[in-house]
């Protein structure tokens, strides 16, 4: 394939550019009769939606999605599942200029040199508005792996040289940053205020996290769950860097700090992050990804143009900030489509599989 | 598949187990006439070789490879390469113990628990053994990559607590740790010696690095090259977290910092690590791993047998007390897999595009 | 994947049921630079339009596709196209009764015991309906080839009982079966409405064939240009058997007697239909597929219902007589599709081939 | 992939030419806890062994296979199984003539142009010899789908002229034919007699029949249980037509005739092959091939070489005169895997399903 589709069971395709007339999925292999409707998956989409503040972009899209297919009677039919979102807001402007040059940190310039061809208006299929096809399908696989008690959650662990404490998952519903700590709010707006004063943007980290995961998943030695999860999370616009576990931490630790020991009551710690040998321990399944500060600024940079001519760009239009900020959901969903196409991949090989031995109750984070 | 293929275009396909007869690997998707011997595999495989320092297992393998099919008459035919290595050192001991024993920080609980049987000799499939086979297949794509004037490499940046500096690839090859200091390989010899004194194993890091890799290879929005790469270096056993370019250093840049600015003279920087929006840049392609400390100890580990019941494990046998020192050409060999098969994708999807913007020559590093 | 996708580089995947509210494919992997427009895929989606004489279903759909990214200033970008028909002519009635019921021969039964749910409206996802995706997508692959020298065509080659010989292509134009020979015309069209008295239908054999194919498109062993062919033209509805070349006649041939020997000039003849050991030969690619009668007719059945009851079935409704007569365009669109898909895989591997032997023109059939 | 891989979930590698050291594959996806020996495999490759009788090639070889991985102490572990067969009567000869010569009707031409460069040996990768890993891989295949009371045979239903009709399974077993008839036996041995004083070589035809299939086997729409049954069945060396159930025959068929009916006691005839909609019926799976005559003839056939001079060839060397004698067992290997991997892959997606609704018994053919 081309690299649209991500999945080997639980397949999700997508098509859309940013101005173009809609962005399209098609969910294959989604088990018939889970119950779902298009309200299942607007929840995640309002959570991504653009211009939900004033840290955010402005575009204004309502993200309404449609379900086209696969659904019948308010339950999965097995066949696949058309999703489509219109775009509203692509607001008309004058791109003669923009048209022929290449923006620093952007994807213009590669995407010139690899197509001979590309769709400049609003950085046509490398916009992060690609991800909302994601969020939507991300949705589909979160329902059902709730329904087998797997529930998949993420926050901001940082922003910009500013670290976030975990403190509760209440707090990270109540706030545009996904910042798990109510007291660290008004800290962020503050930053945030101050570096759109700066013309500037900044990066962020998020940490997403797989509750109620069963002992099992991941296809050892290439596919492994962790592997798969960084494919995943690597493949979401910004991401610079991810981590299972200790992550990069684990390079100063020792074996004996490091490796997680077991009593017949379970782990007592979780250093690995959920994963031993690519496959899940049934502990909780954590990761953090790194997204880069946003390449569009309005503080000149230099470039060149098509013509190889040297040039001083200056980014205007709508963009965040930060586009780690609505980043939390579209992790989200990778992980969860991760799961859920383990969770078919493992049924399809060890159905009859019956180990008598005790699991381990996972430790709680 | 489940699990033990890389690649979609050049794909590798592996088996093997730590104590089984032999490991093989069919590489299939390798463009015919490229000139190949069993001797260009045997160089990396000879530099990831067990046993050829006091810092690593003893276990004596020669780990010569066959190649079975594939070739004829010195050059590659197109048809499928069949390579294999007969275990020779599967030193015969006595596993009643071991076979019920979970030991911490080991794949034998979750494969015990996915599978429900398991070949508990030397880690079965877990075992880094395994890795043998991605190093013989890498250097095929190592080979034919050389010829396009790509050329991969990699270095040990960190072990443990103690940072090592670029200083010259020459350096690297002259030394056990692939480490590129030479001033720095006393100090790493002592604290490999006390941590043996100390029956305990340590993490560290390695730097990937390819040069000359050309504008365009990276397939959006799934297989982005860094994804594909990410998925690679994620697999390897031990690995805990990968990044790119600035990596996790990015959530605290600002845009006006990480963005590499262009002049009609080059790239000014590479925070990107050679890829933006997924696609290769033309500069260098630059990825950190973490890999975690060896758990095979001689330190008593608390844990549990299959039985449920609490037991203290020490693992004896030849263990390496850092698995990141022979993970370099593994490492390599994992982003030579990656950019061979990106290179085969682009290709069939791009073969007629010629643009005749000139392309920007590679930054330095 | 779950099966709604075809084609491994140059990527289908479709969604859509009979009388949901849209039909929907992704095409990944379509080269970049291709100039397209909707009316390029209207032409064969109006050639497999319902309603278009007597003797086919009367269901009135103007079958209007929508291109929703991947074309850019009427060039392909190198991004997934996204295709969209809305359903219009969804006859809204009374599924009460049918709802319960298994018609003989048709996929209510296998698909209400593999999903324990289905859409029953129209046969859902088995109905023929799904079809439309792949002409549409067929007729990209179509454009790109025939840039490429390679035309495909087909036509009816056997409408029940009665055998039709090629005169000419002219021919197959000019009427609703597809049919060669003018002169026979009249045969057929009273041969249907006699069939129509008989409240029956009929099968009917179609042949497909692709001129100015290069020698070299396949990939042994198991993605032979046949086998994968064979895929192709044995997952359209209705398909019973597919043969290559000579087919079933080769039985009863002698080695001397096919065999196609060669000459300077060119090959002799084509037993092989295109094919030796799985790769093109240079000359016509040629296949022939059976359909079988329609299920559904109004004389009726002995059937159960989904209580296990036994029933008699009518099936009302618009419904084809002859599947067959639309199937031409439907057959040409896989044939297309699986040429374009060996077109770049073989690109991607063998880009460096150049052999200076002289390739033989092809037979002229 | 590049080809040489069968299945999505039970997948097959391959390697291996004629005249090489070795013949090989990867099986993954294989359930952990089969019993599983060499025997197991043993048995079907010895029937496909060639110089079993004086009507095949009197090339002498043992093909004795060895299980490298993925078996531990009897049962499969889940983990990928190697198999090896080493190549022993690789009878050197002077190949200086042949190497330049395009015989007519082998790939010689094709792989030439294809590949640039081939190893004519026997006719190195498109050497029929390739089957025998097929069979190796799908007696695997054979045994698990036994275990679920499915079982897989296959026989000779026309040789040349020479229809075959089926008296017993018994018969089968008892001649070098795999024919069904006893009475026809010597009729074919007194035809093959006089074939080899002709010089010449013949087609056959094979069925192969499925029983014991459960309902729901298949993924629509394009991965139907029948196209994939297609594809593995067109991918064998010399086949040129496949059909399922009334194949063929159904185009002359009406629809109140191909129609299967249904009564409470089950199903009144079986033209669909056990089939609809691209899904299992749980009547026996029922396919049949077409395989043209030898191409390896000693009588002399125009042909060129790969200087395009006009020579005449003549094939000496140890060839079947009918290689569809030898053909049954590999038509069932391909069944069986197809039969594996939709097992597999329908087991992922519908676990939960249960249906209420009683299921018919097959109608037993």
């Amino acid at each position: 394939m081309s690299g649209n589709t991500f999945g080997k069971l639980f397949t999700v395709t997508t098509f859309g550019e940013s101005h173009g007339p809609a962005l399209g999925a098609i969910v294959d292999g989604c088990p018939p009769g889970l119950e779902l409707s298009e309200a299942d998956l607007q929840h995640d989409l309002d959570r991504r939606r653009p211009g939900s503040s004033r840290h955010t972009t402005q575009r204004k899209e309502p993200d309404q999605v449609r379900i086209l297919s696969g659904v019948f009677e308010g339950v999965t039919t097995g066949c696949p599942i058309g999703l489509l979102i219109e775009n509203t807001d692509q607001r008309s402007k004058d791109y003669s200029k923009i048209k022929d040059q290449f923006r620093p940190a952007h994807a213009d310039y590669t995407y010139h040199h690899k197509y001979g061809v590309r769709d400049y208006r609003g950085g046509g299929r490398s916009s992060a508005r690609e991800t909302a096809m994601r969020v939507a399908a991300g949705a589909i696989a979160k329902k059902y792996l709730a329904a087998k008690g797997i529930q998949v959650r993420g926050y901001m662990s940082q922003l910009g040289p500013l670290p976030i404490e975990f403190k509760s998952w209440e707090a990270v519903q109540n706030n545009a940053f996904f910042c798990p700590d109510p007291e660290k709010i008004a800290e962020l707006e503050a930053f945030m205020d101050q570096l759109r004063r700066d013309q500037d943007s900044v990066g962020a980290e998020i940490t997403v996290i797989a509750e109620g995961v069963p002992v099992g998943l991941g296809e050892p030695v290439f596919d492994r769950l962790d592997a798969d999860l960084a494919h995943g999370l690597m493949s979401i616009n910004a991401v610079k860097g991810v981590e299972v576990g200790a992550g990069f931490a684990c390079v100063s630790q020792r074996g004996s700090e490091h490796r997680d020991e077991m009593t017949p009551d379970g782990f007592l710690s979780n250093h690995a992050g959920g994963v031993l040998g690519g496959i899940s321990t049934g502990q909780s399944l954590i990761a953090r990804l790194a997204l880069k500060p946003t390449s569009s600024i309005t503080t000149p940079g230099r470039s060149i143009d098509v013509h190889g001519q040297a040039i001083d760009v200056i980014t205007k239009g709508r963009h965040d900030p930060c586009v780690g900020i609505r980043a939390t959901p579209i992790a989200e969903a990778m992980m969860a489509l991760t799961l859920m196409d383990h969770w078919l991949r493992h049924r399809a090989q060890n159905a009859e599989v019956s180990v008598d031995t005790p699991r381990l109750e996972q430790y709680s984070r």
